[in-house]
């Protein structure tokens, strides 16, 4: 099976990569070619012995799809995208690259369909971001898009444009509601929502780490693990049982900050907890207090997508995959 | 106040000039000028003494929005679309038109904005064909779009765009989700929906119409009369009052095909309803089955939109304005 992954230099990506070249699909179907692209250099895993193509390209630009998808992979992951503050920050960027390079590849797609019938898997990353606005405590399937960033309009649209290309046979899409991951690994980076993992991160490594929001804030995560095996899963589904709604939120955990730090105070002991600095930020606060805060994924949950019910088995991944199984 | 109206040698496009010529609007706004533009060339309402421009103009060119806006108007209405059946039949008409045209709009718009600051009040027609798949007998307001058809997915996106672009402050946008129109005058036409006017219509003249679809067809739908004032009401609502999801679902009628024919036994006599020919058609009545049979438009009716709540009501707004307050 010949694997296209798009934002293959991403944490999610790189991991991913990692991962399916050394594990067999669950329906058996192993990686016996990989394609790599995104706008810096992605690294192709070690130990992998296919034909690999690493690809630096920018999706936006005139011929960057069609020179993508000129291997005609069986399967495209399509994680690439600007970020949520960027894409807030800088209007025209975010649109360019989350909504035009997402079109682009779609279209290019298309006509690769109509001209020769290749009908690739399309699977691609949506976010939770594309709900907001005065939504109830748990969201349901069925409950309105009405994203407050554009970054989460991108996503919708991008959502919208994957059911309807997927509805007239162009590609076979599958879309992620991705919850927020965590933890996250690598240095503390600006992001609103980074302290949901730098509380974790930090301390068991020995460092502080900052905590802007109160402990009774609540939010919706998995771990890199976790989105990992949701990619996996994606990529062998039925479309039948899919239906005529491919977009699904994917299942997470419903967490507050406080029941974060006793499982962190379970798992990494007191020592750890000490080094949770409380410094309440206003803005943070208002920023994260318009996310949402749980979701009942039944429709994914019911297709078979699995994520951790507590979270100590979160920082246990966290421990195992990143830190060698050891805390400092 | 100057009006633009895109698309408006449409049905509801001319019916809604003629009406906010003659008639200040509920705030005592009156039209000091109009822009009217569309694909065939619109005519200007007899009576309107002020300035009026009439464009032959397609969205998709280039340089045709700029064109359009170049009189910088205090109100766009943008009705211009390829209809559901002929954005399915042409995949890529159906988007330049729907969807890159509303972009163009609204990108115009948005660097007019930044430059100068003029930040018009913009009043979208989206429609009903935004829901789809597996929905409830009567749809709330929160309920999730999944499109069904590529026209329902452009008007889909172009609500998500309206929205991020009022969030962002480029203009100030309401979109309004238009039920069918019923009594839809003039002549029969290939619309799977057709006959639900068309047994209306046909006999209230002594002609005969065919129906395609059983009796127990339950579906949503306002008069002409109504959605002119939709247009009008969206034209003076005050922002604040809105809130952050600015795509309204109109109130209208849940009304059965059998609920239809009692009203016009009852406006028109035994005479009128055995014009009426029962010729059931499988392929009509499964598109019919797939669309939205009721709506719970809480939003829009604390709004202040209203809507018939009798199907008579909406037989005898058809008499007295397209036959003269006569049946034959």
């Amino acid at each position: 099976m010949h694997v296209l992954i798009i934002g293959a230099a991403g944490m999610i990506g790189r991991k991913f990569a990692e991962n399916i070249v050394r594990n067999p699909f669950e329906n058996g179907a192993r990686v016996s070619a990989l394609t790599l692209a995104d706008v810096v250099a992605p690294t192709v895993p070690s130990g992998f012995s296919g034909p690999a193509t690493t690809l630096t390209v920018d999706l936006t630009q005139t011929g960057a799809a069609e020179n993508l998808l000129s291997g005609r992979p069986d399967i495209i992951f399509h994680l690439a995208a600007i970020v949520s503050g960027e894409a807030e920050a800088d209007f025209e960027k975010g649109y360019r690259v989350n909504f035009d390079g997402t079109r682009a590849l779609f279209e290019t797609i298309r006509h690769a369909n109509q001209q020769e019938g290749w009908r690739p898997r399309v699977v691609y990353a949506s976010s939770n971001a594309v709900y907001g606005g005065d939504f109830p405590d748990v969201i349901p399937d069925d409950y309105i898009l009405t994203p407050q960033t554009s970054y989460g309009t991108q996503k919708a649209i991008g959502e919208l444009l994957l059911a309807d290309y997927t509805r007239r046979g162009f590609f076979d899409g599958i879309g992620l509601r991705l919850p927020t991951i965590c933890v996250r690994p690598g240095k503390p980076n600006r992001a609103a929502s980074g302290f949901f993992s730098g509380i974790i991160r930090e301390p068991l490594v020995g460092l502080d780490a900052v905590l802007p929001v109160p402990d009774s804030t609540r939010h919706w995560m998995t771990s890199p693990r976790s989105a990992v095996q949701f990619l996996r899963h994606a990529a062998i589904l039925d479309p039948a049982r899919v239906g005529d709604r491919p977009n699904l939120t994917m299942p997470a955990l419903s967490v507050t900050v406080g029941e974060q730090i006793e499982a962190l105070r379970s798992v990494a002991g007191e020592k750890a907890v000490a080094h949770i600095r409380r410094e309440p930020d206003p803005v943070i606060a208002r920023i994260v207090a318009g996310w949402a805060r749980a979701f009942d994924p039944q429709r994914a949950l019911a297709l078979g997508f699995v994520a951790e019910t507590n979270f100590e088995d979160i920082i246990r991944a966290h421990i195992d995959d990143e830190l060698g199984g050891h805390i400092a």
